[in-house]
């Protein structure tokens, strides 16, 4: 079975079948259309080349964007009915798919299809979608969402922009209180969009009546005519230059006395009638904004899939290298030896390489948990609540580590690849900066973690999150006494893993010790916390004391989310190398999975011997362990990145794809002669 | 004492004499310069804009250049015989200043002020200096530094290029035999420079001999005539966009058989006489080569102390915001938390401010032993060579510590600003990216621990350094049993500090108990690597065989490295809180320097476990301490980021300014006024 055409051949002794066997674990559910994908070449043209000035930036990704949305990319994700696929999944790994070409045109056409049409599809009603979608999906609507606040980015429950219905109109008229209150961040506002989904506090009563708050609802509203002007009481101002993805123009709007529609309110959860009376099929206020927001979960798991992405391709790029760049003599021979046989080389890069393989497969088990629970639900099916805030705390989870795993391995990359890898022609350094924001966007990733532990103690209980600060604190110390979460299958796992491995005897490369060893620190640490929470239970605490209780612990709970997620990483790994058939590949994959599960229990062997879960000698023969994995993974590294299958025409890096390598090649030569 | 009027008031209950204290200790022995300096309002605007073209940059930073330059910005480092100031000190200080303002700048500066002259300065004999320095310092003859080849960077002593001398014509001819040989990375090359320093393999003979190799010499070489035209035989490449420092024109130049006058070689180390005899006052090759990169120590001390300055910076601005970012209603109260308000945000800023502090500390000692060394040099006076070697390791190895620090600073200073974080105007990003390199030019950070490393085992023996891969290899393993490194005075310190603390029942807070940690850490790490060593001793040994025991404990190598230099730091901080005669900035200055110590001794306690230097209830109470540190130093934020003493007008990120400040100010309003 030959490798795809675009797909670089491997220079390791190991067969392109293993390579190929490989690659299909880590594609996942959707390999077909990752090949689909690949398929098309021109995608390494989608780039834009760095140095230019932001407004050409801007509109080179603009075009491309157009060009993208000619070609079909945007229909994966919408509903059929409207023209799209109905590949809740395939979305995502279309979406994602982009991050090997340029990552301004991959979060502009987020923002299109996956914010602005993917509100549309979640909290609009059919007829909605059908009015709206197709013009979404062909870029004659350029729209955004938007719902962050400069004031409120992490409390989104708390955004201040108002929408109040007149019913002498029929209308709701939308405002801006305050400067803190514009919609802040904004992609396609400044420049493209002509339409906005804004998150709203939503006040209405029937004529007559004082108007009621009915709490955070999404309302259209236009922002430009089709000549691009800014129509009247629209205030677009530009949020100029940034760090990065400066292909896409974030803005910040405010609204001042807008009128709209009544039909502009996306009513699936909530709608007004024309004589201003609120009605919604869930009853608390509170629930009904998670629901929303639940229900816009995709963009989150997008956002990771995106980071996993970009890793892959910074671990290509910097291994390639790599294993051509050389340096220093080697000892007793001729030439200079390759950097990648340094064992600071290797353990700069082989456990991060590790870890992007662990978060791959988490990243795919999350895509189809989304694309199940959504397509059950499109089709009229009722999913399960827990499933779905089950769902919600992985995305949150799963993305927080996903997004710190890309800044962190491209940062490595980069430094790896000195002076080279700070050449913009190399990528590293854009893709460093583009993906910077990945780890506050769409959640700030520390608030991401502490909404994984609240939901660990609590459960998924049916009204956790639906509180104000205090509200939290009291109501996960009531929990804590009562209901632990249901737990990941760990444990059942590792009886199963255990086969044929030692007795007593545990091994540091035993799957099934691994799995109790992560799943313990998650079961310790969950219980300490319980345990220090407890006395801000009841109200007879101090609203002050409560909150000093739970701030004191914070640290702890971060540390349980961590615990918990390693733990659910590690089971998806697991999972990958039980599923491959091909024996050499799948010995190849489970030392990746002995390499990561073993870097997570050095890096946190502190606690580990802190809580005498291990002793000094085997924490020692952790490290070597490590080492001697990093040995034999060595020259199988080449493996490993061609199993993520870039493209060899993506790929665009100098010091990868062969030019910088001839250069080296040539200096060998120049070496040797000199030696003759 | 009133604060100068430039410095921002303090905002905590600490007066400004507290501020002033601390900041007096902080600028060190260059307190005068860092005030004068700090006069000089005008800094502020020395800044791009960002988001425009690489050209326009480039420009704009070049007349900036100017500005400098005419404002005697360059005077400082260089001798007073050429109109100087003779203040190396000064120099390194001046430098650092300039990365408050711009790094492009600062860096194009260094390039031109701190590489090109330093080097005619450090390597020139002083005929060459009277002719080139009062045009470098005016900048009339913008130049380069060319050392650094596509194929060797970590090892320049294998450069390519060459220099060949011609007796017929007393004329060197310069050559680029392979495109790795190609300078690369050069500032100053792409666009302004008209000259450099270009470092080659030296040849010669006597005329009728057969040339011989004298090792790496440097020799100056015109690239560019009046008008900017390129010269004959003079190739020179753009190294094109970068991840930052777009201000600084990068580039590669090559030579084809360029002829320079005899009198261009720098010959303090090394001379070539009219008939092609070479001579030089140092017999060995690579002593000599040794000799002249020490010369260039500077460069190195210039990144880090740059480093600690841009690290302050980004400290400055997100601590302020910290301060006034609101998030999440408060328990039982109107308004809402302020962010730092949370452990969370504690505990991602203040271990990170300490670190900040301990590496200003050190950095200034660092500083003052370059002055004192090259300043008594230059006098004429005798330098032990103990002395130079031990200042080459601490700058090696304080530099690696302050670019990671900065790099890691400013990432999660980035990252607790949110999307304000993200935007330029904000400064984070561009500091982020312009300060990158950092950690790999000057010194890729990981081959200066190896430095370091080696440096402790060998006690910077006369012949180490010198010697190829096995040689050192060899070298080193044979020195493991026999010497061990002249130790800081770290035990002596600890015994002066002692004083009134607790006698048998060690405190957290002691810091002789702190110092004694780490010293015996620093002990035992590297006697452990000696014993690890010991195998690859003697000539019996095969070359791959010594290669691979060496390298299987480069991970050990590289934390004795670091393990050495955290005694150092802490020793610097320590010696800092003994100077500082105001008892409540004592005071303060005490608890940062317990949660700097505190914190290494975190992140390492799976060490101190392993090796039973702590028990794990001890190790725990490290953690608890770090906590109720934050807690405590929490109201004391702004003391110490504005004991930075980095004026109003140079700070520039609105959220750090008040301009977002009062965005939330009216926020609160609006949310008061909602409730009330």
């Amino acid at each position: 079975m030959a490798a795809p055409l675009s797909v670089p051949p491997s220079t390791s002794d190991v067969s392109a079948s293993v390579v190929d066997a490989v690659r299909h674990s880590l594609d996942g559910r959707w390999s077909w259309l990752r090949d689909e994908i690949r398929g098309r070449e021109d995608f390494g043209d989608l780039r834009v080349e760095p140095g230019i000035d932001t407004e050409t930036h801007r509109q080179r990704v603009w075009e491309m964007l157009g060009q993208l949305a000619a070609d079909g990319h945007a229909v994966h994700g919408f509903p059929t009915a409207v023209g799209g696929r109905g590949d809740i999944g395939g979305s995502v790994v279309s979406f994602e798919m982009l991050a090997f070409a340029d990552l301004s045109l991959q979060v502009k056409s987020g923002v299109q299809w996956g914010l602005f049409g993917g509100a549309i599809q979640a909290l609009g009603s059919p007829e909605q979608q059908a009015r709206y979608l197709p013009s979404v999906m062909d870029l004659s609507l350029p729209g955004c969402f938007g719902m962050t606040e400069t004031g409120h980015g992490s409390d989104v429950q708390s955004v201040h922009t108002t929408a109040t219905y007149d019913p002498a109109t029929g209308e709701f008229v939308i405002d801006t209180p305050t400067e803190s209150a514009k919609k802040d961040y904004i992609g396609n506002a400044a420049r493209d969009g002509r339409m906005a989904v804004v998150f709203v506090q939503l006040w209405s009563a029937p004529a007559g009546e004082v108007p009621a708050r009915h709490g955070v609802h999404a309302v259209l509203v236009p922002l430009r005519d089709e000549a691009g002007t800014v129509l009247p009481g629209v205030e677009i101002t530009d949020d100029g230059h940034k760090e990065g993805l400066n292909g896409v123009d974030n803005g910040r709007l405010a609204f001042h006395g807008v009128r709209v529609p009544r039909e502009n309110l996306l009513d699936r959860y909530g709608s007004v009638a024309a004589d201003g009376t609120y009605s919604s099929s869930i009853d608390s206020e509170n629930r009904r904004f998670f629901t929303m927001l639940g229900a816009l979960v995709r963009g989150r798991i997008s956002v990771s899939g995106s980071a996993v992405g970009a890793a892959q391709l910074a671990l290509t790029i910097a291994l390639r290298y790599a294993e051509a760049r050389r340096q220093f003599a080697a000892p007793g021979g001729d030439g200079e030896i390759v950097v990648l046989d340094y064992l600071a080389h290797q353990r700069k890069l082989l456990p991060l390489l590790a870890r992007t393989y662990a978060l791959r497969f988490a990243q795919n088990e999350l895509v189809e948990m989304l694309h199940d629970i959504q397509t059950e639900r499109e089709a009229g099916g009722s999913v399960d609540e827990n499933r779905q805030r089950e769902l919600e705390s992985r995305a949150a989870g799963i993305k927080a580590l996903s997004t710190w795993n890309a800044t962190e391995v491209i940062q490595v990359c980069r430094e790896a690849c000195g002076g080279q890898g700070y050449l913009s022609e190399n990528r590293l350094g854009t893709l460093r900066t583009d993906t910077d924001v990945f780890t506050t966007f769409e959640g700030d990733n520390t608030v991401l973690l502490q909404l994984v532990a609240k939901g660990l103690i609590s459960g998924y209980a049916d009204d956790f999150g639906n509180l104000d600060t205090l509200g939290t604190i009291r109501f996960v110390a009531d929990q804590v006494l009562d209901t632990v979460a249901e737990r990941t299958s760990l444990h059942q796992l590792a009886e199963r893993l255990r086969g044929a491995a030692a007795g007593d005897d545990e091994e540091l490369l035993d799957a099934s010790w691994q799995i109790k060893l992560l799943d313990d620190r998650e079961q310790h640490t969950l219980d300490g916390l319980v345990r220090r929470l407890r006395p801000a239970r009841g109200k007879g605490v101090s609203p002050d004391k409560a909150f000093a209780i739970f701030n004191r612990a914070q640290d702890h709970l971060l540390h349980s989310a961590r615990a918990h997620l390693d733990g659910l990483v590690l089971d998806a790994f697991n999972r990958a190398c039980e599923a491959q058939t091909d024996p050499t590949a799948r010995q190849l994959m489970r030392s990746v999975c002995d390499l990561f599960a073993l870097s997570v229990v050095e890096q946190d062997k502190g606690w580990f011997l802190e809580h005498g879960r291990i002793s000094a000698a085997r924490s020692k023969a952790v490290t070597s362990e490590i080492n001697k994995l990093c040995h034999t993974l060595r020259p199988h590294a080449r493996t490993l990145i061609d199993a993520f299958g870039i493209p060899e025409s993506w790929i665009g890096a100098p010091i990868a794809t062969g030019a910088e390598t001839r250069r080296q090649d040539e200096a060998i030569a120049h070496t040797a002669s000199q030696r003759g």
